[in-house]
């Protein structure tokens, strides 16, 4: 993994990906009593940063492999960027999806035209399941964070928020993360680490499921107790990744531990100042920035908005029980 | 009012003002039965394209006079758009506003340093209020939208609009924008009239409000019945404006008369596929778009969200009530 795979990464995205905006609001800077940015990347197509890895990824296949069509595993949002990624080929995709995954997910992966393959996340194998799948069609398996051209589409995030700092004058500040398996931190950190080295990756997870900030404190790959069991369905990840980890060993800082409460507080904050609908798993970078600036020294703090991909029911719960006025 | 002195006005939004991103989602081009782009001032400083204009006006003010200060009548938008300009520049600002426009709007005028002067809607006279104040101070009045500076700020928006449509390609379309005294409208219309003159504009408004829409049947300048009374509070306004009517009787296509209801639907929308907030009155030229596609020629349709500061039960409201999932 370098910065040239993250650059031809790019080139391959231009047109497609959208360049999303690095926002701010004077009341979340007095929340947090520091200069608060945030890369809106929820305003990406499909609703989440997802659809960056996994265009990047279909973009990169031989022509005659990628023709035979695409499966992938994901609870979600990784399912709705490869359905797109897919469509935009004309190859078809499977997803197989946990079936207690958020509705809209499922909804929105079956309307982007791809063949979405229900489990049991306690009872069933889904890699058994997805294996058997890929071998009968000749499927190309795409992962959802892994895999090298998924993090250089990832990466090209960070290397829109180098050029957006720079705009603004920033050239130090910590760059907090929404993180399950290290996709977007690592490749985040990768571009950063090239264009804006003052600018410092810290990964931030739920509580229950901070498998990369263990990782990163003991310096190996920690588990999580759980498969599932976060409202924070986007980021929960069993493990960092082979090539993830050592990537964000390198270059991250220590991880932000969010509980479900911070979140959905972050969530309200979006909606109320940012006029952004943020997935509760894609506010846990804002609610480190406003909520635990105890652990941050930088003056200025960039956070993403990773996903708002989140049922009608869960947002309304989070504003009803976290929103002001 | 002509494009040099848009353009001007840019040179003074450079760097102040956010390009707010042209959006869009395969869901809504589905409900429209067109390709919908969608203009997201929510996200624009303040959370609406208010500022625009505000910081325009503000801006080109002579020091000398502007040190003293300024005065603005606004129901909430053009209020934070003054607050926040006035206090950029380090000067004072006081808005006289209806005691009964959202309460996020009251509040964040004052959060943002101006000095609030409420006003009961149906038994003071606001004018009376606002001079009496602005003379023993010195202050200069800040119109809304019938006065130069203003509509030159807003036509920044629509300089924008014809970068982003040339980007994708488009060369033709529909511009459908959220519509009060006119001030976006107009100056949206006068930039594309420049710009991208394949780009035509048409005014929405909301239902029992559509001064605009039949000052444009009759061509000549219509009146409301009342000063208030519509969710849409953004965007009521008691007729066009002096200068903005002819500029719009020369350049502006049809407009659009929108529910309540339908403007509701849009916000739920706004929310499902755009991941945005929007308020009532910012969301019905998505609603033109989305629900009355009968009355659209071209194959593709841009809108404005002119705004999302709606008070959170408001939102949960629409949400609940026409929010789909």
């Amino acid at each position: 993994m370098d910065i040239q795979r993250i650059e031809a990464a790019a080139g391959r995205l231009k047109g497609h990906a959208r360049r999303t905006p690095l926002l701010s609001s004077p009341f979340l800077d007095d929340i947090a009593g520091r200069r608060v940015l945030i890369k809106a990347e929820c305003l990406q197509h499909t609703g989440s940063f997802k659809y960056r890895g996994a265009r990047s990824a279909v973009s990169a296949l031989p022509d005659d492999q990628r023709k035979n069509g695409v499966i992938a595993y994901s609870s979600g949002n990784h399912a709705q960027g490869v359905a797109l990624a897919a469509r935009q080929f004309g190859i078809s995709a499977v997803i197989v999806m946990p079936s207690n995954a958020p509705q809209m997910k499922i909804d929105n992966t079956r309307a982007l035209g791809a063949e979405v393959v229900l489990y049991d996340r306690m009872t069933e194998d889904r890699d058994a399941i997805g294996t058997d799948i890929a071998k009968a069609r000749g499927l190309t398996l795409i992962k959802p964070f892994d895999e090298p051209e998924v993090i250089a589409g990832q990466g090209t995030c960070g290397l829109e928020i180098a050029a957006q700092a720079a705009e603004l004058g920033v050239t130090q500040a910590e760059v907090i993360v929404c993180c399950g398996g290290g996709g977007l931190t690592s490749g985040i950190a990768l571009a950063l680490e090239d264009r804006a080295p003052g600018l410092r990756v810290r990964p931030a997870e739920p509580e229950n499921f901070d498998d990369v900030a263990r990782s990163l404190a003991s310096g190996r790959i920690e588990h999580n107790q759980s498969p599932s069991g976060s409202l924070c369905d986007a980021i929960v990840t069993m493990q960092p990744g082979d090539i993830t980890f050592p990537i964000m060993k390198r270059l991250c800082g220590p991880g932000f531990v969010i509980s479900e409460d911070d979140a959905q507080r972050a969530m309200a904050q979006a909606f109320a100042r940012l006029k952004l609908v943020a997935e509760p798993g894609g506010a846990v970078a804002l609610a480190a920035a406003l909520f635990h600036g105890d652990q941050i020294e930088s003056d200025t703090v960039i956070c993403t908005i990773s996903g708002g991909n989140v049922d009608r029911a869960v947002f309304l719960r989070a504003l009803e029980t976290f929103g002001e006025g």
